[in-house]
Parts: structure tokens; C-alpha cells; sequence
């Protein structure tokens, strides 16, 4: 196998401007799966992937669902480890677009004291990290013809905008998509520059839209000024009591089911030396917010958190406008850990809200998804290949560690498909993903595609 | 007198529908004064005035100010009684538009059950309400040949962007302004349906956009969340902080200059049984939000008030974007009654905010105007004149109130031009002004004509 790695390794090195163009190609599909006005961009991107991996000799296809469409595909041996691999190729908005210096849909090549990056929306999160294992398989085929382990692979279009189809797409096709021995996703972040990791726990989610309605119209300020409820007012009173003055979320029960980082855990996360200035300091910021006493890592890794994501209400355009509206909303997420319930916090949420209100005031929710928190388990056969082709891509050894994130679909493959997860991802923690500017290392695709190519050699011995 | 005043009376009446017509023409004008878009539609205003004023024989001229242009103009007789009238002809910014049952620039006239109405931007605030004398003047002109006072006519475009432009232009215009014995101002409300008013107190504004910013660029909050500072979080904790648990304003100082109501004018308020519910009911509410222990009349007219007049940050689009954003803001208005000054309140109040701030978070202000409480006197000749023909034409003895308000326009008037100010409206407390579906009473606009036709035939005597 070492030849056949070593050839295909070469040939990944002497393609990747090539590999670079098709990334390029598949930016340029603005596949915003939470905007209706994005439809059929996003199918576009779901077809430019079928066409893609038809073109590499899998069978694949486009799968509709009642949202944006899946994309499946076999290729392979017919025998020996069988891999599930999943990526997503649906992206973020890209507002405020003002503050993007290059056109997000337009990747662009900027040089960068770290090394060359690639700029544009999805880059990073998640159509790089989507290809990098693409054009693993390109580079395997084109040096030695055939993939040397067995594979389907897996895209989703709406991992951004709550994976509403996925759940019932997976139950539909247990039988097709559950006959892998093991799941790979790639869509986390690296350790650091120098340091490959793998993801053994992540955060879920639950979000929620909150609207806060008083008057049954907007109201003048100098008529009613005093006397009608605010609902600016009334929202922000809610929002400031959803945080004790120690950092910690002031929702009733909230902590219920969330378990301290376990002794050894914290052990090795504190023997990583992680640094938490640079960490805050790419941000622009010097300390943390949150819980008081909690480190940075474990503050994002391994506890619960509650954001505000947006607000509105009123008037936001230029200049002035003296009203008292009649509503104001905001976007509120909950990151979960442990074995904290969805639903549980959702409800305890609504409550805390609901015992809040003034006279005159009224709530209404919406929904936007949840998941729990996933974790795998650190200690299987594959997970020891996968880390050791790591090591050997990247000269240190993978981190295990936990991550901020939500991936749900790692949970509902081991629900739903009974498989274990290997997250593997080549992000940077300063990609900005979600964020304008987004970007991804040439270095990280680069070895990216090089570290699959390593995976895929160790799972076929 | 009495057989001219009769005449331009049935004049008035006749001619309702070409008053009408003139009306729908002015609205379709979009004078959106605080937005910059519309500043050739605000410039278009003023020049239609200018001729619809040239054509009933005034000198009117158009005058270019840094902002937008004011209308001056001059006639009727040489000596006597002279009054100058003051309106304005820019209007609010018509979002949100989908709450509109109709276009808010093409007027419609609707049927309801307290009679029929002009629907509108502008119909009420202040076009409508500027058209009465202008329609007065006309139809004593086509009955009576010559007016039989002297009038000069100012008319402004950006009462409602901050009124930057009129301080200097009255301090340049001093002569020609202030040598009128009296000021008129068209933009305040009845008492009731039947109940004309003239209001004596008016409520003083200080308006400031807060922008709190945390982090250099928006955020993932599966990354970021919990340690980095969240600038909504921030913002809210700010809001509610302003406010202490009896509805009364936290600000430190905040009440220093504020007077308690005479208690004679309290008796007289208490007698005027004022219709809290009805007030109330009409915006969809049932109690008063503001000030424990004190009245409806009394918050909204007497006491001041902090009132958040519009909210933004992060992700406010359809759907869900897990971003931790870099910046929120807020557009706050605080209305001031007795001595109050607006510099000192606008600096307790971005004192307020500094005290408040977290590590990691800063704070830039927007000033966005001041002016203080206007009083005018209760005991005038012209004004007991006035108040005679108010309740000629209605019935009943004009109310002499104060209002929850803002008209700068009336302490400018007294401090630069030494004048005295008749504020004198018809509008009516649910024209939803600076709202949706904004509507001005087909008897406001017939009978405010009429009104002014008696003022007019009053100061002649």
C-alpha cells in the first residue's frame, strides 16, 4: 500500500491547482440553504456534486427530500472497511456583505504571513472541507485506478438552516447508508496549525425566535411616551435575566444534566498548554465572558451556553424615528452538553420568559431546531488508524478533544444508523466561518486531501 | 366682519372636495425628510407650496438651507394683527410597509364609524393639518377678495429629521420673521372629538444611537460562545438598566429639574375625566406601563420619559445564523418637561451607559437633537381671541393642556424671534401618526379650515 499512497500523495501535490479550481467552481453556487431565494442555487451545487463524483466513477445521485436535496454515492472495493463519508455543501449568509472585502462567491487567493489562504463564504465551512476528501479519491484513482476501500458517500444541503430533512432522509435509507462500518464527517477544526485533532464530543443546540407584541400598532413616543409598554423594553429586561451576574444562564433547571468535565479529561486539556489570549485575541477581545472560574476551553468545549444570535425591533434605518413599536423579536440558541434534553431547555426557556412578562405584553415562539450533544468513543480500531495517518501527515500527534460546535448528524447516525462518527476536520479556529471574510489555509486543503489519502490507506490494510 | 366670516365659511364648505383633491396631490409627494433618498420628493414639496402659495397671491419663495428647504411667504393687509403661521411638509418614514392596508402615498378616503377619514403618510403629521390654512386662506380669498390680517408663512422639511437646518435660519431671518405679534403652529390634537385644544406645555426631546461593540468581527457561537463578550447581551442589560422596577427612568439626576404639576392644573386635568381606557384601548392596551401612582395624562404630557425607539444586531433575516455579532445598537429618545436641559440629560445618560460596560465591550453615541419643554403663556388677548373662535366653531371651550409632544419649533420661536406660539391642531389622539395606516378625520380637515376662517376674523377685530 505504501506505493500506491506514495503515488497518490504525489499526484495530489501536483494537482492541487487544480484541485484549488474546483473549489473555486463549486463557491461560486451561492447554496444559502436558510434563504428561499437561494432555492436553486443550492440545487445547483447539489448537481455540480453529482456531476462531479459521476465524473470519478461513483454511482451517485440526487436524492430530493421536502427541503433542499441530498447527494449519495457508491464507489469502491466491494469488500474490506466500508466508509460513510458526510460533508455538507450548503453555506451561511454572507451579510453584512459591506464588511467583506472580496466577493464571497468570487474565492480569491490572499497571501498571509501563515501561508496562502482561500477567501470566500464556505470555503472553510463547509465546501473546502467537503472537497478535501473528494479529491483524495481524484488523486487515489488518477495514480492508481482504483479506491482501495469501500465508500458512500454522503452531502447534505441544509446543515445550516437545521437539517430539518435529515432525520426522516436517514430512517429512510438506514439499510443503504447504515451498511458503512463507520462514519467519517468533515467539518471541525484542526488543534492548531501543526496539531491534526479529532472531535470526540460536541455541543448540541436549541434555538428559538422569540417576538414580544404589546400595542396592536406602532405608537408615537411623544403621545404615548411612558404609558404604553415598550416591548424593546420588555425583550431586553428578558434578555438581561437570562444571564446571573457570574456568567452563568440564569434559566431555572438549565444545569440540570450537564456533568463536570471528567478529572483525566481535564487533565489532558490542561496539559495542552491552550492559548487562551490568542484564542480571544483574534477575536479583537481579552477575557472571557462567560462562566466565571471556567476556563476558555472548557467554557466553549464542554459547558452549555446561551446566546442572543439577532435582535429587532423599531426603526433601524438611518436617522431618526421617535416610535414605540409594537413588537420586538430576537434569535436566541442554547449550546447543550452532556446529557442535557432539547425539548427540556426549550420548555424551561419558554417558561422563564413566560414568567416574566408585563401586563400588555404577549410571546410567541418559533422553533429552530435541536440536538443534543454527541460524544464517540475514543477507543475503537479505526479511530487508532485514522489517528496514526494523522501523525503521520502533520508530525504531532491528533488531539482528542472537544468541540464547541453542533454536529448533529453525528448523533443521528449512531441513533438512526447505529455508527460511530470520526470527525476529522482542517479548519482554523480564525476561518471567520459564518462570519464575512471567511477563509480557509491552502495549507489546510492541501494536507487535507494528503491526510485522507493517509486514512484511506490505513483502513484498507 | 360677521357676513365676510359667514361667506368664507360656505366657501369652505363648498370647496371641500377640491380641499380634498389638494390634499391627495401634496400626499403623493414622498417627503421623507430623515432619509436621504427621498430628498429630490422632500425638495418637491416645497416647490408645490411654493406655487400653490404664489397662485392664491402671497410673495412666496423657496429657501435653500443646508438641509432641506424652507417656504416663506408673505400677504394679506398691511397693518393690523400679524401672524405667523408655521407647519411642516416632510413626513415619517412609512416602514414597516406591509402593515399599510393601502398605499401610504396615494390618500384614500375610508368610511368609519365616526365618520369618513383621509388615510395617509402625512394625512394627520402634518401635511393635513398644514393644508387648513392654507385652505382657509383660500376659500376668505375666493369669498372675500383680500385677507384681513397680515401673514407671513413659514413652512419647514425637517421637523422630522432633527429640525437641524431652522436654529440658523431664524437666527438669519430674525427681521423678517419676527415682526409677526403672534406665531401659529398646526400640528398638535383635539382634546377630544368635540373638544378643540390649545396646548400650553409642550414635552422637550434628546434622542442618541448607542453602538455597543465586543468583538472585531461577528463570531461563530459554536466556536466563541460563552467566552466572547455578546454585544446584544450587553445592549439589554444597558436597556433594562434604565429603567428602575416602578417604571420610573434609573438615570442618576434624571428628575433633578423636573417640576411637580401646579396643583391647580392638576384639578383642572382631574376634571377634564379623561378617558384612560379609551386611550389605552385604542393601541390594544389596558394599563399604563410608566411611572407607578401617577396618571395617564400626566405621564404622557408632564412627566418625563425614556422610551427605546429602535433595536438591531446580529442576524435579523428569515431563518437562524449561530453568529455571536460584533456590534448591536439601539436609537433611544428621552421626551423633558420643566427645566430640564437636553445636554445635561444626554450626558447622565452616556454616563448611564459607560458605568455599565463589561470588559471587552465599547460604546460610541449618535446624537440625534435636543430641545427643551416649551410653556407658552395661558393669558394672551390673541389667544382668549382665538379660544372664542374655537368654540364657536365647536361647541365646546377650548382645552388648554399640555402635550406629550415635541415641537422645538415653538422655544425657538421665543428665544430667537421673541414670539409667543398658538398651538392649534386638530388632529385626533388615534391618527396613528409615525404609523402604519395613518389617517386624518374628513372633520378634522373640514372644520380645522373652518376654525382658522373664525381665528382669522377673530384677530381682525
Amino acid at each position: 500500500m505504501t506505493s500506491a499512497l506514495d503515488a497518490a500523495l504525489a499526484q495530489a501535490d501536483q494537482n492541487l491547482d487544480g484541485s484549488i479550481a474546483r473549489l473555486k467552481t463549486l463557491i461560486a453556487i451561492k447554496s444559502i440553504s436558510t434563504d428561499p431565494a437561494f432555492d436553486s442555487e443550492t440545487r445547483k451545487a447539489a448537481e455540480w456534486l453529482v456531476a462531479e463524483l459521476n465524473g470519478l466513477g461513483f454511482e451517485a445521485g440526487l436524492r430530493d427530500t421536502p427541503g433542499h436535496p441530498m447527494v449519495v454515492a457508491h464507489g469502491g472495493t466491494e469488500t474490506g472497511t466500508h466508509a460513510l463519508y458526510y460533508a455538507h455543501y450548503d453555506v451561511q449568509p454572507v451579510d453584512p456583505l459591506k464588511l467583506w472585502h472580496t466577493d464571497p462567491f468570487d474565492m480569491t487567493l490572499l497571501d498571509a504571513p501563515d501561508g496562502p489562504r482561500l477567501v470566500g463564504r464556505g470555503t472553510s465551512d463547509d465546501k473546502g472541507q467537503l472537497l478535501t476528501f473528494v479529491e483524495a479519491c481524484r488523486a487515489w484513482k488518477a495514480a492508481n485506478g482504483e479506491l482501495p476501500i469501500k465508500l458512500t458517500i454522503f452531502f447534505e444541503g441544509e446543515e445550516e438552516s437545521g437539517s430539518k430533512s435529515l432525520p426522516a432522509f436517514l430512517e429512510a435509507n438506514k439499510a443503504e447508508l447504515g451498511a458503512a462500518d463507520i462514519a467519517l464527517v468533515c467539518d471541525t477544526d484542526m488543534w492548531d496549525r501543526d496539531t491534526p485533532s479529532i472531535v470526540t464530543t460536541l455541543r448540541g443546540m436549541v434555538a428559538d425566535e422569540v417576538t414580544i407584541t404589546c400595542a396592536s400598532h406602532d405608537l408615537h413616543s411623544g403621545m404615548y411616551g411612558n404609558a404604553a409598554r415598550n416591548p424593546i423594553q420588555v425583550l431586553a429586561e428578558i434578555i438581561a435575566s437570562l444571564r446571573n451576574p457570574d456568567g452563568s444562564v440564569a434559566i431555572e433547571g438549565f444545569y440540570d444534566d450537564v456533568a463536570e468535565l471528567p478529572a483525566e479529561i481535564k487533565q489532558q486539556w490542561d496539559d495542552l498548554n491552550y492559548d487562551e489570549a490568542g484564542f480571544l485575541g483574534a477575536a479583537g477581545l481579552t477575557q472571557a465572558a462567560g462562566e466565571a472560574g471556567r476556563s476558555v476551553l472548557e467554557q466553549t468545549r464542554a459547558r452549555p451556553t446561551c446566546e442572543i444570535n439577532g435582535i429587532t425591533g423599531g426603526y433601524t434605518g438611518d436617522g431618526f424615528k421617535t416610535v414605540i413599536p409594537a413588537q420586538a423579536s430576537a434569535k436566541i440558541s442554547f449550546r447543550l452538553v452532556s446529557d442535557m434534553q432539547p425539548d427540556k431547555i426549550r420548555a424551561a426557556f419558554r417558561a422563564h420568559v413566560e414568567a416574566r412578562l408585563p401586563p400588555d405584553a404577549t410571546v410567541t415562539f418559533a422553533p429552530h431546531g435541536g440536538s443534543p450533544a454527541v460524544s464517540v468513543p475514543t477507543d475503537g480500531e479505526l479511530l487508532r488508524k485514522a489517528a496514526v495517518a494523522l501523525k503521520d501527515e502533520w508530525g504531532n500527534e491528533a488531539a482528542l478533544i472537544g468541540s464547541g460546535g453542533s454536529i448533529p448528524v453525528a448523533g443521528d447516525f449512531k441513533k438512526t444508523l447505529g455508527l460511530d462518527t470520526l470527525l476529522i476536520g482542517f479548519a482554523r479556529d480564525d476561518d471567520r466561518i459564518h462570519s464575512p471574510n471567511e477563509k480557509y489555509d491552502v495549507r489546510s486543503y492541501h494536507k487535507g486531501i494528503r491526510s485522507w489519502l493517509r486514512i484511506i490507506a490505513a483502513f484498507a490494510e
